[in-house]
């Protein structure tokens, strides 16, 4: 092991060398290849000119497909792990998202579950030979960012369930940023459109997925963080209520602030890839050692009660669903792309007899003022005591927001906490009085956002606030020759003004437009469930 | 309505006697009946002196067997409200333990429910006719406590249930005590033994159970509040983790202390009637109204399940329980009346082929001084903000631990949350190694109390700090001929000495003993099968 480096900046250097280090040199591109790769705008589709005919077959299979591939004996888990070793090993070379790469660790896990189902005939577990990544917050053991951790419970979980763990993703400085920039990597771009930021914080993930390497993956969210990158890169992202999967043992910012708790959340290629995720990890019954998990199991009748609710061939649903539709939240409207989205979801669903009503709930400014205080209560002092350990500074887009300031009298804290409370009663009083059985709200007031012009994160942050249950599904993309600005619209504020200013066509044009969909609390398989049916609305329209 | 009093001291006088002026002339006791009552030292036998052969039936009957009375006809909603408002009038007379009474507000209720009985043969919900108590801190409807207050969600669910409302309990001022005191109506004793405390902070509730007055009644417990007053009074008690019952529109101190919250249980002459109580509130769905509470219904599997580990007729269970028993938290040891109760539920327990293990969990010193830490962490500002609206003092009990001070700083107040953490998860660690089912525990270090000395109220406060379900049930009475000093005793510390030197067999004689029993969070129906189960090995040796 070498000798710590001098300085951060020599550190960063190493670091990046020692992941590229680790991808060998049969999957490392030639110079022409990542010219090209530079020349390109939209990158998805790359990874896939380096694979073989069986490799691509694997990456471009969902979840659950791979899991049967491997159940019938279609695939070895060392075909797939293979596969997607080499896809992102690419993928890192051309989008830049990963903090870790351990192929080899994957591949030995892979021989074995191969010789337990060739012994055996029996798969290990519903994740059998699945490769998940990893947003570098969870710590895995054997690898050296775990020295003196223990590792990430949820970690332990998807390998008892016979998941293959390969790689960890990118992540901003703090985690507290809708963007994936650091002082290791620097910034992981768009995929989709490389002048865009493919979101955050679980950004790598969100990138890597778009770029074909993984089709499932952990992330974590206490502001949007699953949600942001999923809506960016075109996939799905389930956040659950805090306290539905374990976060024990997982790198956090800011721990003690437990009034508002970040949520370990899944981010994937198909909705049936989440479904596959929460079932998996709430078989493990993770509360029995997690005290912090609420000890709900997968409720198989709920799922099915609301998959019920579905149209059938043809035919409009007897029992249709009711959706509330939030167009803006009155602080800052989104762009013609997000508006577009809606309107394409709520034609999808209304096509199919649902029902749709207009959503406006008691002003999402308030909820958005008092989440951020608790995120910014402690003056940045934890924030900065990490900071401190390496000598690194903040990067020039978190100077301002994290600057070491005083922490928050503790009378104040307790205020904004019982004005949390109200606000999520009021929400709740409000969501009784409609009766509707989801909400469909943008991710945030833009396409996937440039770099520098994430003005507005309460469209994601509110959710937080109420603790709800929310997936993410993919819609559109913008596009310049539909999505014209509207030069009538009249700005509400200055950070709306700042936000219709940075509507820019042509730069947008060809950025995923993703849209959420919001459950209450623990309401993880009603929300699915209803995902599902709505992605089938829209696949049919 | 009268022009608001000059002081404090006059509205007190004011609102005894408005209580007293509530209670009709012929249910009123004769000064000699007082005298005699002041004299005796147990008046737990009092009330029902001055009941008829049927209100002495009905008060003396379980709350499960009054709703099936109720039910097949046998009594009226109205024969069982006169029961019990009769009853809990003379308790208060006596017992001192009600700060409201409202029984024309029953009477009329009962009224209602005669004559929807009368017409359609049915009952109004699983509690018609039921009469359950509150614990002032519940705000009912039409009561001039509820001046600006909207009526409590829990009470709400009661009406809707088909419980009759009939009176408000005694509640020490703060409701951070372990003792029943306040300002306006002095002091509520312990029926069984009037040199003793009743408890609290459900003090009250406690009393008044013991006296006849209720057998199912309504509290809060943040360190304590409704599993002392059960052990103290001889009577059975739940606490559930909280946000498993609403605890909405509740009156509280310092709720913007959301870290470690109170949570609603109840108190009660049967395990049944807890049981009945949890059953009927989760059957109303509390979660769709109150956000705060989990979607956790009833789980009658559960329930069952732990049931069925029972003992059959006269054999050893074949799925015996494991129990772990606590004889002590290191830090302050239970006087010799706690330590023969829990021999006693032991023995009881293995006599019935079930397991017991000693239990050694990490050092509860640990989280009680971070859990007190949050109780006290604004300095006291939440409660002298109350105290200025009255212009009433703290009581001198309370004096020197509510002192006005400056609160915490908010970098230590999250650095204790991550303590509390840590130790909540140690302990769950602890539990999984000894793979138990619950735990035996005291409740406090001595039977119910001599007024002043409650030294260490940690045995339930560490309780708090796991959000952990809790039940208690009765087990002995302190017999000063049997629990005899042991002077070989060697204190461990101060506060351990305080407590040791405090235990005086005379004035302990004829207190009850109860013990708690713990479960893990959210384990409700788990603890109370279990509590059954070990009630009913109790009673058999």
């Amino acid at each position: 092991m070498s000798a710590p480096a001098s300085n951060w900046q020599s550190r960063a250097t190493e670091k990046r060398a020692s992941i590229l280090a680790r991808i060998s040199l049969e999957w490392r591109l030639s110079p022409e290849d990542l010219a090209k790769a530079e020349g390109e705008r939209d990158i998805t589709g790359l990874v896939q000119e380096h694979l073989e005919a069986a490799e691509s077959r694997i990456v471009a299979s969902d979840a659950t497909a791979i899991v049967s591939l491997l159940r019938d004996g279609t695939f070895s888990a060392t075909q797939v792990a293979t596969a997607f070793c080499k896809a992102a090993a690419i993928a890192h070379q051309i989008g830049n998202c990963l903090h870790e790469v351990f192929f080899d660790q994957a591949m030995e896990r892979a021989k074995e579950l191969d010789t337990h189902f060739q012994k055996t005939g029996t798969v290990c577990g519903p994740l059998h030979g699945l490769p998940i990544s990893l947003k570098d917050q969870f710590h895995v053991k054997g690898m050296d960012t775990t020295m003196g951790y223990i590792e990430s419970q949820i970690t332990t979980e998807l390998l008892s369930l016979g998941a293959i763990l390969y790689c960890k993703t990118s992540l901003p400085q703090t985690l507290l940023f809708g963007e994936t920039k650091n002082n290791i990597i620097g910034e992981t771009v768009n995929p989709h459109n490389r002048k865009l930021s493919c979101g955050g914080s679980s950004g790598g993930e969100g990138a890597l997925q778009a770029l074909g390497g993984s089709v499932l993956g952990v992330g974590t969210d206490i502001g949007g963080s699953v949600r942001i990158p999923a809506a960016f890169n075109g996939i799905f992202s389930l956040k659950p209520t805090p306290e539905r999967l374990s976060y024990r043992d997982v790198a956090n910012t800011n721990p003690g602030q437990n009034t508002y708790r970040s949520t370990v959340g899944f981010l994937s290629t198909s909705i049936a890839g989440l479904e596959l995720a929460l079932r998996a990890t709430l078989s493990t019954e993770p509360w029995l050692r997690d005290p912090a998990v609420v000890p709900i199991p997968f409720r198989q009748e709920i799922f099915e009660l609301y998959r019920s609710r579905a149209e059938g061939d043809g035919k409009a649903s007897s029992r249709p669903l009711k959706l509330g539709i939030l167009w803006t939240d009155r602080s800052v409207g989104p762009h013609p792309p997000i508006i577009r989205g809606l309107r394409q979801v709520v034609e999808a669903v209304k096509a199919a007899g649902h029902k749709i009503v207009d959503w406006d709930p008691p002003l999402q400014a308030t909820a958005k003022r008092v989440h951020v205080s608790f995120l910014l209560a402690d003056g940045g002092h934890d924030i900065h005591s990490h900071l401190d350990l390496s000598g690194e500074p903040l990067i020039p887009d978190l100077e301002e927001a994290f600057e070491l300031k005083p922490p928050m009298d503790l009378l104040e804290y307790q205020r904004l906490t019982l004005e949390g409370l109200d606000y999520e009663q009021a929400y709740s009083d409000y969501w009784n009085s409609t009766a509707v059985d989801a909400v469909i709200m943008p991710v945030a007031p833009h396409a996937a956002v440039i770099p520098g012009k994430y003005y507005h994160t309460a469209y994601t942050e509110v959710i937080n606030l109420m603790n709800y249950s929310a997936a993410v599904i993919p819609v559109t993309k913008a596009d310049k020759s539909i999505d014209v600005p509207d030069i009538t619209y009249e700005p509400l504020n200055d950070v709306d003004k700042k936000n219709w200013e940075a509507y820019d066509p042509e730069i947008y044009d060809g950025a995923p437009v993703g849209v959420q969909l919001v459950a209450r609390k623990f309401e993880e398989e009603k929300i699915l469930a209803i995902a599902e049916i709505v992605s089938a609305c829209l696949a049919r329209c």
